[in-house]
């Protein structure tokens, strides 16, 4: 039986001034860091230790992880990245704020951007501020590989080869692995956990901070399906929280 | 032409205390978190951006290279650790007061231990609150390869296999490479660059915080012997001051 530890990194700078982020780099706010800290407290509690730590590429996760790593005493741990765990591209709607998208384009086009399987928001243009496409992380990407925007289903074309090459070896090597991501990377990497259809995706939201562990099988197939939050009550009401957003 | 950056960690909570720290696994101090700040503005300032990050398995070290990567958006490297950079193990004196082991001991049997090339403290006891023999981190190590103490000449012996199995071949591939570890392990790695003598090597100080930088040739053969400090009059200063350290 192997363990993996999903982990979304917390609140950060503009989370809380409710802007579209997606693969802009911002950093973890106050609550954030809390949220990671408290995240660790869940894993010594649980007495959760993991042996090997995946990350994105992107600098919210990568403080999360270091910084549940460290309150538990597990910073020395292998560390691997990888853009396939970024954030959903957020196409033109990076940097955009989230209120004044869905006053200028109306629910049924907002939501559709938001959480449609199958439809991505137009795509960014290079000479944005917001775009990645001179990004130093992201030089040795072919062109033809970094996204301008994504939808879910993009997202997890992308990160599945990840999934693959990179994580199910170390779950195969029996280690506790961490992985340590974003709202739809993770979403994307519980539909094919959990066998999730495209319409039961789209319903599904992972609450922030809140470690929610995975027992597989040896066919990687989860114990119990939709796997376990260390603290479910929160993870609960987070869930309507996050649901909420934008509103 | 490769370019190697040698980090010695800043102060850590047991820096100020004076006491030898070895492989105790203490935290930085405030200090400590300052001088990475710095050293990346150091970094920053002469244009030195890493593509790779090795560090020891101490916390100290790590949280240098978090530091110091965070703050020139450079997070997002990969990372390689390793014990065989962790700072040399102190045996019995682990745990112990500078001051006090040196009115204890006497001049010549303190600078013995701390300078001498080739003769280590007594060992630590595997039952000490300061060993690691239980240590989650070195679980892996065969018992005969965790020291009990060790010399300078240990050091280099357990330090080379990792520079020529990790980070020659980072070099090779024309990476920009970081190392952020110890004053012994990077005083180890010096005496091998520069082909120091045992005696040289003795009397070779290496400041903390200030980034040491080394361009090499195809053969790995420093272009300017001794590397280069980014805050060349910083490092003499601090050099005279860490000289003193016990007095």
């Amino acid at each position: 039986m192997s363990t993996l530890i999903l982990l979304r990194h917390g609140h950060s700078e503009w989370n809380a001034k409710n802007l579209f982020t997606g693969w802009v780099d911002v950093d973890l706010n106050e609550q954030g860091v809390a949220e990671a800290v408290k995240g660790a407290q869940m894993l010594a509690e649980a007495g959760l230790a993991p042996d090997v730590s995946h990350t994105s590429l992107l600098r919210r996760a990568i403080r999360t992880s270091q910084i549940v790593l460290d309150g538990i005493d597990r910073h020395w741990i292998p560390v691997k990245r990888s853009w396939r765990l970024n954030e959903r591209h957020y196409g033109a709607l990076q940097g955009k704020d989230k209120k004044a998208t869905l006053a200028e384009y109306g629910e049924e086009q907002f939501m559709t951007w938001r959480r449609s399987y199958n439809t991505p928001p137009p795509p960014l243009a290079d000479d944005s501020e917001f775009s990645q496409a001179e990004d130093q992380r992201y030089a040795a990407l072919p062109d033809e590989l970094l996204p301008r925007t994504e939808c879910l289903a993009d997202v997890l074309d992308r990160m599945l080869p990840y999934w693959y090459d990179a994580i199910v070896p170390d779950l195969l090597d029996d280690k506790v692995v961490l992985v340590t991501a974003h709202g739809n990377s993770l979403r994307a990497l519980v539909k094919h956990l959990d066998g999730l259809g495209e319409d039961e995706v789209v319903g599904l939201n992972i609450p922030t901070g809140i470690p929610l562990v995975y027992e597989l099988d040896a066919d990687l197939k989860p114990i119990v399906k939709g796997g376990q939050y260390l603290d479910p009550a929160a993870a609960e009401a987070a869930i309507a929280a996050v649901a909420n957003q934008g509103r």
